[in-house]
C-alpha cells in the first residue's frame, strides 16, 4: 500500500502529500498552546441518553452547544440567531443533506427537486445529491446554465469552495416561491474573509471543522428560520443516525465558549492567529506561482466588522490554475501531491483544488514541490 | 408542551413516561459505580483530524476501537472477528443504511433491491428504507411473506427487536446468489440472552447504546467479511457524515475495555449486573400481568457459553399484547405511558413494544399504571 503521511510530522520528501481533502490539522498548534482551558473531562455514566433536551424541537442538541453558538456568532457578527431554530448535525455534510431532504418534501411534488449550484462548486455536492438515488431531488449541477422550470434549490457557498470568491444566488427568480436556497457559511469566519455584514438567510450551515480545525468531531449546524423546515431537517437525522455525538457536542460547546473569550484577547485571539497563518501562506504559494504559468485568483479588500479594518480574503483552498494545455491533477499526483480536479469542481483540467489547511511541514512540501515544477519548466523552455 | 420526563429523577405521578424509544438509561448506576476508570480526557489539541488510520480501509476507525471490539467479542464469544472488515458507524442506524446501501449497489441491477424483515420488526427499518425514497432499494415489508423475484436483502434482528425471539432466515433460497442478509445482533450480548454459539455471517450489525447503555455516544460497528460490501460501506459513511465522531470513538473504546476486563469478575461484572436487573424486572412486570389480559411472550432456555449456565432471555424490549379487541397503544397512552404501536412494527393493534431500559423510578411507574389498568378492568367486569 502507498504510504500517505498526512498525520504525523515526519521527514516526508518521499511520501505523498495528500490536499485534497480539507484535513485542516493547521490549527493543532494554537490549540497545544491553549493548554488545558479546553480540555474536557467524560465521566463514564454521563451523556448515556438519546435525549439533550426534550422540550427543544431538536431534542438531540446540547443546551450548551446552542448557547456556545449564539454567543459565538453574536462576538463574531457573522450571523444572525434570532428567531431560529439551531439543527446540530453530524458536520454540515449531514446538515445540507437534511436541508435539501427538508425543502424537496415540503416542496410536495411528484417530480424531483432540481439541485443546483454555480460552478466552480464544492464537488462533494454532487455526491450528497446523488448517491442514494433519491426520487426526491436531483443533481441539476451549474446554476449558471439551470433553465429549468418547477422548483429548486440553490446551494450557495460564501466564501466559496473551491475558489474562495463571495457569493450569492446566481439563479434569478424574484418572487419565485418555488426558489430555494441553502447557504453554507462553513467559510465566513474572520481568518478567511473580511466579516463585510451580519447574514440573515432563511437556512445557513456551519461547521465547527473549519473554523477551529475540530474535523474530527464532526459537527456542524444549521440556523434555519422556518420551523417546518428545522422539524423536517430533525427528522431526517433521527432516521439517518438517531441524533449525534453527545460527545462531540459537549466539547465543540467548551472550544467554542473559548473561542468566543479569547476572540478580543490581544495575545490569544485565535481568529487572529489564523489570519496570521492564512496570511503567511498564502504569501509564500504567490512568491512561488509569480512568474509562474500557474494562477491564482485575487480578491477585493472589504472592510471587516470583527477586526475593525480593510482586510484581504486567505481562502482555507486555494484555486491553483495553470495557463498550460494540461491536466493539472495529473501534474501535481507526479511530483506526489494529491489535489482536487477542477473537473469534479464542474471546471476544467487546467484548475485543482489545494487544501492551505494542512500541517506546516505539508505545506513546506507542497511549496517545495510546486516550485520544484516550475523549475522544471523554465528548463524545458 | 407537554412536559415530558425521561431525562430525571422527579415525583411523576402525573408525567407521560416514554417507553416508545429505547432509552437505555437503566445502566447509568452501573458506570456511576464503576467510578473513574471510564472517564475520558481530551485536551483541545487532541482528535483534530478527520483521518484515524489512513492505512486502513475504514480510515476514520480509531484503532483503539478496533481492538476493544475485538477483545470484547472474544471475551463474550458471541460473534467471529477473525478475517473480517470493522466499520464504524453513527450508530448501528447509519451502518445498517451503509450495508442496504453497499449490498444494492453490488447488486448491480437497475431494478431496486426488496428488502424484507419477519414481522414483527424494528419499525425503524421502514423508515430508514424509505425516507429518502431511493431507487436503489424497496422496503417490501414482511419477510414472511415475500415471494418477489431477483434480488433481495432480508434484514435477520436476533433477539428480534421487538419481540425478543431468537431468529434466522426466514426467505428460504438457498445456494440463490442474489439473496443477501444484513444481522442485527444489537441485543446478542448476555445481559439479554444466553450467548449460544459465536455468530459468523457475512455481515454483522453492533451497537454501543445497547450492550453498555451508551446510547448518546452514537457508535455501532459492522463486522463484515466481504471486502468489496466493506468498501462501498465506508464510501456511504464518507459522503453520509464525512466518517464517525472521534470522541464518541476514544470513549467507547475506553469503555468497551473496562468491560472486558471487568467481565471475568465477580463484583463488577457488567452483564451480571445488567443480567439481575433485566430478571428483576422481567420478573416485576410477569408478576404485574399474570392473570390479567395482558400478554408477554415465553422464551425458551439455552446454555449460555459465557455464563458457563443454563440462563432465561429477558429482552430489551417488552412485547406486552392484550386478549381483548383494542388498540393498545391507545390505552397506554390513556395512562401517560407511551409505547410504540404493534402496527409500525408490523404486527397488530394488540400489542405494543415498551422498553424495559428506563430508569428505574420510570420503569416503577409504569408497573404501577400497568396494574392499575388491571384492576380498572377488574372492576368493569
Amino acid at each position: 500500500m502507498v504510504k500517505v503521511e498526512n498525520t504525523k510530522s515526519i521527514a516526508m520528501s518521499d511520501s505523498i502529500i495528500n490536499l485534497d481533502h480539507g484535513d485542516p490539522t493547521a490549527y493543532e498548534e494554537y490549540w497545544r498552546k491553549i493548554g488545558d482551558r479546553c480540555t474536557v473531562t467524560i465521566r463514564g455514566c454521563d451523556l448515556m441518553s438519546y435525549f439533550s433536551d426534550v422540550n427543544n424541537l431538536c431534542w438531540f442538541l446540547e443546551p450548551e452547544l446552542a448557547e456556545a453558538i449564539k454567543e459565538l456568532h453574536g462576538a463574531v457578527g457573522n450571523a444572525a440567531t434570532e428567531d431560529r431554530y439551531i439543527v446540530v448535525g453530524t458536520g454540515s455534510t449531514q446538515l445540507c443533506q437534511a436541508a435539501v431532504h427538508a425543502l424537496s418534501l415540503l416542496a410536495g411534488g411528484t417530480e424531483p427537486v432540481s439541485v443546483v449550484a454555480a460552478a466552480p462548486y464544492y464537488s462533494t455536492y454532487v455526491e450528497e445529491t446523488t448517491y442514494v438515488r433519491s426520487g426526491m431531488y436531483k443533481w441539476e449541477g451549474d446554476a449558471w446554465r439551470f433553465d429549468k422550470k418547477g422548483p429548486f434549490i440553490e446551494l450557495v457557498t460564501s466564501p466559496n469552495n473551491p475558489d474562495g470568491t463571495i457569493r450569492e444566488t446566481v439563479v434569478n427568480r424574484p418572487d419565485d416561491e418555488e426558489a430555494k436556497v441553502i447557504h453554507d457559511f462553513a467559510y465566513y469566519w474572520p481568518h478567511y474573509t473580511p466579516i463585510t455584514h451580519c447574514q440573515d438567510h432563511d437556512i445557513m450551515l456551519f461547521t465547527f471543522s473549519k473554523i477551529t480545525g475540530h474535523a474530527g468531531s464532526r459537527i456542524g449546524w444549521a440556523l434555519v428560520k422556518d420551523k417546518e423546515v428545522a422539524k423536517k431537517m430533525v427528522e431526517y437525522i433521527i432516521v439517518n443516525s438517531i441524533g449525534v455525538s453527545k460527545e462531540s457536542q459537549v466539547r465543540s460547546a467548551k472550544i467554542l465558549k473559548v473561542l468566543k473569550e479569547t476572540c478580543t484577547s490581544e495575545t490569544e485571539n485565535f481568529f487572529e492567529y489564523g489570519r496570521e497563518m492564512m496570511k503567511n501562506r498564502w504569501e509564500r504559494l504567490r512568491e512561488v506561482v509569480k512568474e509562474s504559468d500557474f494562477t491564482l485568483p485575487k480578491y477585493p479588500e472589504g472592510y471587516c466588522n470583527f477586526f475593525g479594518k480593510t482586510l484581504e480574503s486567505y481562502p482555507a483552498f486555494a484555486w491553483l490554475g495553470t495557463k498550460e494545455e494540461t491536466d493539472l491533477v495529473n501534474d501535481l499526483r507526479r511530483q506526489k501531491v494529491m489535489s482536487r480536479a477542477g473537473e469534479r469542481c464542474g471546471s476544467d483540467k487546467k484548475h485543482v483544488r489545494v487544501s492551505m489547511l494542512s500541517r506546516e511541514d505539508v505545506f513546506n512540501v507542497f511549496l517545495e514541490r510546486l516550485a520544484n515544477m516550475k523549475l522544471i519548466k523554465s528548463i524545458d523552455l
